[in-house]
């Protein structure tokens, strides 16, 4: 099932994408959050879709497409996970998954603006797959983790390059300016990806092609990851754990290129849909 | 104002605190959360007491405290920010603050007992002053800061300084476990503190003084704290800002000292109120 929030931002509707279709599910009732991943909302859904089947009310394409998720209790990023990005970035490879967090306020639709933060000059890019948590995970075992997955989203992680490493203390100050985490198209549940460890993910800039890499190349995989992090924290359903970025991120050219009004942003990856967005300037 | 929230984990009534009294509010039907900071409930709810003079229920002083506001969009922490701790961690005085996030599962109640995560053996203690945000601020300026905090809290932030330090990346994995930011007795709303600036604030472990300083010892004050992290995320009405700790931390001692099961943290900031916490072994 491919799951899609739509219409205008902070006020979006529920729908699903059917053969390319979008279906409006609001009358479903329920938002796609933290309460409706715990309850079962998954299956729920599939069933109140079956039962409407030639009945749900079309989308049409010119709509807005909102993150597919509801604001979550966290985005919990990890750093460096491929190995071609942390040579890019002059890091050694990580012995053990580098943890930060987005704020959550970052979080936008797949279509929308990047805004170029204030006082910003090192906005830059970063295709990410994101797991979305399907239920409660605390001290989860690697072999279990799967369990705890509701399915996947294309991210572009928007990080701003001065602000995450040259003002002192962690990376999160750079990664949760808004527009920052752009989400979707859909949240793929679980079942329709056969294998998350052999996507290919890619972004362009302009057209060029910036990122070109798989998940293959993932230095810790996703039931590594979700048992890791819940070692220290809790992670709520419908929480959303990104990835990591292969190589080819703006920080990594020499000179490095960053993000300018009047770019376009595009990305992908296999099973997951594909996203646009277009750079905006600072504007409160 | 003195706002608290009591009961049931997870399933918190809401209540006032008036002249060490605590009083029932849950007639007033909202609970403190992100939409009754952002429609002007501290106001509205004034308003409610003071129509229900002499008519509140009671709450009896053996029910369980919990947070004094509902799970936030985010805890943001500022690390760093008196001089005297950066020194004893044997780091140098930031230049700007400290920026990085706790996962907001790690809210619980002031008399909560703080859990040891499992592999833990360098869990640590931090008393700070906790601002709680009344209104959405993005790109605030100095002074205007001000005008968007509702009040303060109490905040012990707990910290397990392997994961913090030793294990790579950012601080975000050791600050984020369950019961890692007792938060409370009471939201004390702005009105009521005189300057916060000249706060004395302390802590025990088993009645031994660790920690006693003063928040006149801030280097980045909080009106600049707000309207700095304010550039980097959007702050929404009842996030939370904790405004970093005096010396006299664990991590601070040599050979350094950390809690371990049967420990009591005992902790108190002039006008908000003491907490107390007992410290237990792990159990899922």
């Amino acid at each position: 099932m491919k799951l899609i929030r739509f219409g205008e931002y902070g006020n979006e509707k529920t729908g699903v994408c059917i053969n390319d279709v979008k279906y409006d599910t609001s009358a479903f009732g329920e938002d796609y959050n933290e309460q409706f991943f715990e309850t079962d909302g998954l299956k729920r859904l599939a069933d109140f879709v079956k039962q409407n089947e030639g009945k749900l009310p079309m989308v049409s394409d010119d709509v807005r497409l909102g993150s597919p998720i509801a604001r979550p209790s966290k985005i919990v990023c990890i750093g460096l996970n491929y190995a071609d990005h942390a040579k890019e970035t002059g890091a050694t490879i990580p012995s053990e998954p580098v943890v930060f967090m987005k704020s959550t306020t970052a979080l936008c639709g797949p279509f929308d603006d990047i805004m170029i933060p204030k006082n910003s000059v090192k906005t830059d890019w970063e295709v990410e797959l994101a797991v979305v948590i399907g239920k409660k995970a605390s001290y989860i075992e690697e072999t279990e983790a799967m369990d705890y997955v509701a399915g996947y989203c294309l991210h572009n992680d928007v990080s701003e390059r001065e602000f995450q490493i040259e003002k002192g203390g962690t990376w999160d100050k750079g990664k949760g300016c808004d527009t920052f985490a752009p989400l979707g198209p859909w949240l793929v549940t679980k079942d329709e990806i056969a294998d998350s460890d052999n996507l290919n993910l890619w972004l362009t800039v302009n057209g060029k092609k910036m990122q070109a890499g798989t998940t293959a190349n993932f230095i810790f995989r996703i039931p590594f990851i979700i048992s890791y992090v819940s070692q220290f924290m809790t992670l709520l359903p419908g929480d959303v754990i990104s990835t990591g970025t292969p190589a080819g991120v703006g920080l990594g050219f020499n000179p490095p290129i960053y993000l300018n009004p009047g770019d376009v942003v595009e990305l992908g990856i296999d099973s997951l849909g594909t996203a646009k967005q277009q750079v905006v300037a600072f504007s409160k």
